[in-house]
């Protein structure tokens, strides 16, 4: 049994921490007070998939508690983390009228999250932000440790601030209107997190897969849980990304360059993710030869991803991986497993063995 | 004597500090060595009044030191703090070549520090920002304590973000080019500082006033580097503004009124708040009737300003006030002294009294 009802908490220092709640959108209020906002005004953030569905709900929530809530709707979809979306929401806050406390409230997924959460990182020099996940992607992962921005032409999320919320609030519910593909970009990064920090979390996906897949929340529900849990341990420990935060990379070198060649929207996120573990794997048993390779690519395997990954030349994978911002001096580093539950960050790989993990990921090796 | 040749350190937390230093721009290069910040590319923000006289120095010494530099000149003045020219600057960086240890070197005046400190801020979630401030005020204010943003239609200062510098580094040689409204505007915020927590500089700058005036560096010096060291004291108690660091304001509820009321530019930022910091004196007197008000108008009526008060009408000030950002749930604060080298913020002021003390401000009560 994983233990799912309490809270879990962020610590980032001795008295800088936040809460993680798995509660409905109507508890929101209740959770702001206790969270210590003021009640006044607060800007809701979210898209015009989202808001449709869970807006009214949240809104009416705030009302009754005593809040004056704004909405403002952005187009669902990652060309709206950008500057001129930004722009937006700088103007409809600051002529609408804020003050230091004003809150600002995501509710969406992770495009919603980035955005609005760089939006309250840079009015008025930091408001309190409220994050509202309802996508699984981001209820697991962006939705935490306070990383915010918007792409530039150059490249995804090179604009940004650290900005941890007042408090997450995944309200699980929500996952229900969910679309299947995205809900599988969410499993891939739910179970990065178990391959990288939690080997009992891994048994568990691989025991449960076909329910997993199915979405049945009392077998869902559990792995969100422990999948947020281990993501806000990884950056209590390293808040700003300094060093243990970039295990949370686990398959996004290979992932991120997938993108890049593919161009981005042909693969999702997290099935690029899923792809770049399954690369990231064969690295790790390149270097550590008990690894159990098949057992684990078998897990992976079982994620729903759409696209060929043999359309996307090796070359030009290869040449992507080093435009990655994760560049850093020059040296391109890998996250890697030690063994299942256990990942570090090395440089200390072979060409060679790069190129034969795309390979791998292709199913063009054994 | 007033000590001046050790750097002054800005303390924020246990691990975290940085030096301001006090001197040539030639061994900018050596402290970027001794703050740790990586050789490699750097990127020189300075604006086209400022980069033609100290950018070719800066930039000698950083390539004769093993770095490769580009410098980007923006327009000088207020309206360059916008989200046009921020983009420019993340566009040159982003198409450039950055990663994460690339500092930006802020080259100027408090224009240029704000913005590319809001570009260093924001560019890869947080570049290292050297300031290299060559204006008075920068010098003694808004170089030091990580106030980095950019002005919204709405406002002035209404988009930004708080980024540490890795080092300050003052050239007092730069502020022989300064324009003289310049040269005062920056006394005003010097001033203030002696006002709100340092009695014994202002009896140092009473004395020495006439050649303050006349910018004799053996005197002014001294002057410049303790109220830098002042400023530094203040934010490194209240990093974020929570508290005390509001004193800093004093003369600013009224300053920014007469900015708003007369038109950004008609008087310069400092000229403003000298005036602000009259209005504000009356106020403390009404609060200490023992305040020496005299003694301390004396002193302010000595720094020069442009512009007529009497023009602005009260009503259209007093209006002006509440519609300032410190502005905090509806209530109205200022910042007052106790007695000269000590201030403190209060709400609890009569609205007589401040209109009173914006007559005495334009000289029309004794």
């Amino acid at each position: 049994m994983i233990e799912v009802s309490t809270p879990i908490t962020v610590t980032l220092g001795p008295h800088r921490q936040y809460p993680i709640h798995f509660r409905p959108l109507g508890e929101v209020p209740s959770l702001m007070a206790a969270a210590g906002l003021r009640r006044g005004r607060c800007l809701i953030v979210t898209d015009d998939h989202v808001g449709p569905l869970y807006a009214d709900r949240l809104e009416q929530a705030l009302l009754g508690a005593g809040w004056s809530p704004r909405r403002y709707t952005v187009p669902a979809g990652e060309s709206t983390k950008s500057l001129p979306h930004l722009q937006k929401i700088y103007d409809v806050a600051l002529s609408w009228g804020i003050d230091r406390r004003t809150p600002v409230l995501a509710l969406g997924g992770g495009v919603v999250g980035d955005l609005a959460g760089f939006a309250a990182a840079t009015l008025l020099r930091g408001l309190p932000l409220v994050q509202l996940p309802t996508s699984l992607i981001a209820q697991v992962d962006s939705a935490i440790g306070g990383k915010t921005g918007i792409n530039h032409v150059v490249g995804k999320n090179l604009i940004g601030a650290f900005h941890q919320p007042a408090l997450v609030c995944a309200d699980p519910e929500t996952l229900a209107t969910l679309p299947p593909r995205e809900w599988t970009s969410g499993l891939a990064e739910a179970v990065k997190h178990a391959f990288i920090a939690d080997a009992d979390l891994l048994a568990y996906v691989e025991q449960h897969m076909p329910a997993i897949l199915e979405r049945d929340p009392s077998v869902t529900h559990p792995l969100i849980y422990r999948a947020a849990a281990i993501k806000a341990a990884v950056v209590g420990e390293d808040e700003r990304e300094a060093g243990r935060r970039a295990i949370l990379n686990f398959g996004h070198t290979f992932g991120h360059a997938i993108e890049r060649v593919a161009g981005y929207g042909v693969f999702t996120h997290g099935e690029a993710v899923a792809l770049g573990m399954r690369a990231a794997l064969y690295l790790s048993r390149c270097l550590h030869p008990d690894l159990p390779l098949e057992r684990a690519d078998r897990l992976l395997r079982q994620i729903p991803v759409q696209g060929r990954l043999a359309d996307l030349p090796i070359p030009s994978l290869m040449q992507a991986m080093h435009a990655d911002k994760k560049v850093d001096g020059r040296t391109l580093r890998f996250v890697v497993l030690r063994r299942p539950g256990e990942a570090y960050v090395t440089a200390d790989v072979h060409r060679d063995d790069v190129e034969a993990a795309w390979l791998f990921a292709r199913g063009e090796l054994d």
